[in-house]
């Protein structure tokens, strides 16, 4: 999780209402209810633990995915590849979150027999927060991995063309009685998002988010947008979004990095992939044993001691959790560009407003 | 890869001679001939790609491990558990090389048939270098993936506990005409071999490499010694470190974290873990369609712009692959302390001096 500066005017909104609101956009674009159900899940989701970024703030540029950047407002992915623990998707152009969630639905299926299981997407789009894919695991007792590819915007470690996607990373653990332990990180430091939130407001980025267009480190956003993102640990930050990008594209065939598209003209329609791992605990260890031993993980997390006395301590996941159960009783804080965008795109598509 | 500080006195070795010369001190620590065999090609493999800090310099630590700290030289691994894709095997406290490389082979096997397999490992011990692992599963047109517990050496995010270990994860990905993709990281800056080494030459080290005691960040070797490891990326290393820490530990029953020992008194025997996933490539896409695409996209790593006009840039595992056919030609280099330790090793157990 991380923070962003200054504070700004939020309106809360009680995460049906907003559910039903977005899913309403969704159907106004062509979406079948279920699907448009789904896609507002997701971002729902995401905003009620704290994940903006991948929040219902999507909204206005999944509707022009739907309705002019060429993604199947029905598009329905298929297995079309079922060999034992192997199975390949093609998500036959349908929004990233429809696709996702069906391969790792089935992955899911498929673990329930073979205890590890490994569904491949081709054909799909961008997909959201990784987390959501993952957590599906969840309730089975199954440890869930969800990654993706995405733009290019690294470069090879001492390198300065935009080639590399920040290709994100999801794992769910279960646990008893703890949160669950789920991390959802992409290898870059930060992200464009973040940086132009900067940007809007005047403030310098920290000197290890962004390289300029020749690779140096800028704290200015304006060279940063225009630049690369930098990764965690250097050679080994980009080295691992390497790999994971492979791992989310090579498998089923999708497009790979500059083969997808890049940050000005944005993706291809239709040729993103990602991969997702089902792993049911049952198949190596007795649940409730392990549930026991995450737990114990967890709280031994949180009791340690914190370097500043009263600050809390959470395992990955943690603070997204109690995020989620204060959003659910006291409603989402959306901020006014998110209001806008929400408003935007319901009178576009002649829905009432939503506040 | 990383760079060390300063030249020192470097002697070459030629790798089979160095083979033969360390599997003949494991032997004498009462390994069987091809456990000893192995044990020394992984060490042998580890320096050839120019990991130096898991390659022969490990051998004295691991005498000292089977002649006086409680592993098994004969110890055997074992199926302990075996459903579907799911694998379970018992170390039964032998070198974790030992059980590293039979579980990968076991992972291997079963994914001949059912295209994907992971192999959880307890009762283990420190098995070296990763990629040695992953690095198995590329002749068979397999992805490899393997990860290890490790002793805690970083605290959680906010925290001054050292209650997390840097669990290193290697990926191998099979090329056709192109060096193998190979990533092998921990999830820390850096490692205490390399502030050690910084410490006997007197240079401070970098100021993200460690925190001192109290968790704040410190360019001085002695706080850093006595301190801890930082992660990468700040919350999202850690994060990585802690979920790829539980999934090489709980789901066969091994030892985590803090479980396993400490950095003072050293790990407890036969209690570590590691998890090792196998993916064939043929399971999910054209094998010669797959080796093209990542040849291509090794080649546009290497074609890329370098920030520094001249500098070579390399995928994964690239730049190892070019120390490992130099070296193989022209003979590892190791320095002194690698010497010393290894003729003090030969000594200690009456065998002839290697140089």
């Amino acid at each position: 999780m991380s923070r962003y500066p200054g504070t700004e005017h939020e309106g809360r909104i009680a995460p049906d209402r907003l559910h039903a609101a977005v899913q309403a956009i969704f159907e106004a674009c062509g979406m079948l209810r279920a699907d448009a159900a789904l896609l507002a899940e997701t971002l729902v989701a995401a905003d009620l633990r704290g994940v903006h970024s991948h929040g219902v703030l999507r909204v206005p540029e999944y509707v022009a995915k739907l309705r002019h950047h060429g993604v199947d407002p029905q598009g329905r992915p298929l297995v079309v590849s079922d060999q034992g623990a192997a199975l390949v998707i093609d998500g036959h152009n349908s929004m990233g979150q429809i696709a996702s969630f069906y391969a790792m639905a089935k992955a899911i299926n498929r673990a329930r027999t073979v205890n590890v299981a490994a569904a491949a997407v081709r054909g799909s789009n961008h997909c959201g927060a990784m987390f959501y894919y993952a957590m599906q695991a969840l309730p089975e007792d199954m440890i869930g991995i969800a990654m993706t590819n995405a733009l290019p915007t690294m470069a090879p470690w001492g390198g300065k063309d935009k080639i590399v996607g920040i290709n994100p990373l999801a794992v769910a653990i279960p646990t008893g009685e703890e949160p669950p332990i789920v991390l959802d990180a992409a290898f870059s430091y930060s992200s464009h998002g973040k940086i132009r939130i900067y940007h809007q407001k005047g403030h310098p980025i920290p000197s290890n988010w962004a390289f300029d267009s020749e690779g140096q480190p800028t704290t200015e956003t304006e060279r940063a947008i225009h630049g690369l993102l930098q990764p965690i640990g250097e050679y080994k930050g980009v080295g691992l979004a390497i790999v994971f990008g492979l791992l989310s594209s090579m498998l089923s065939g999708a497009a790979f990095g500059t083969e997808l598209g890049n940050m000005i003209d944005g993706p291809q329609a239709g040729q993103d992939g990602h991969l997702f791992l089902a792993l049911r605990v049952a198949g190596f260890e007795d649940p409730a044993r392990f549930k026991e031993r995450t737990d114990a993980a967890v709280r031994q997390i949180r009791e340690s001691r914190p370097i500043q006395e009263g600050t809390p301590l959470y395992a990955p996941g943690g603070l997204e959790h109690e995020l989620a159960q204060a959003y659910t009783a006291e409603g989402i804080p959306l901020n006014d560009v998110t209001w806008q965008g929400l408003d935007d795109a319901a009178r576009e598509l002649g829905l009432p407003a939503i506040a």
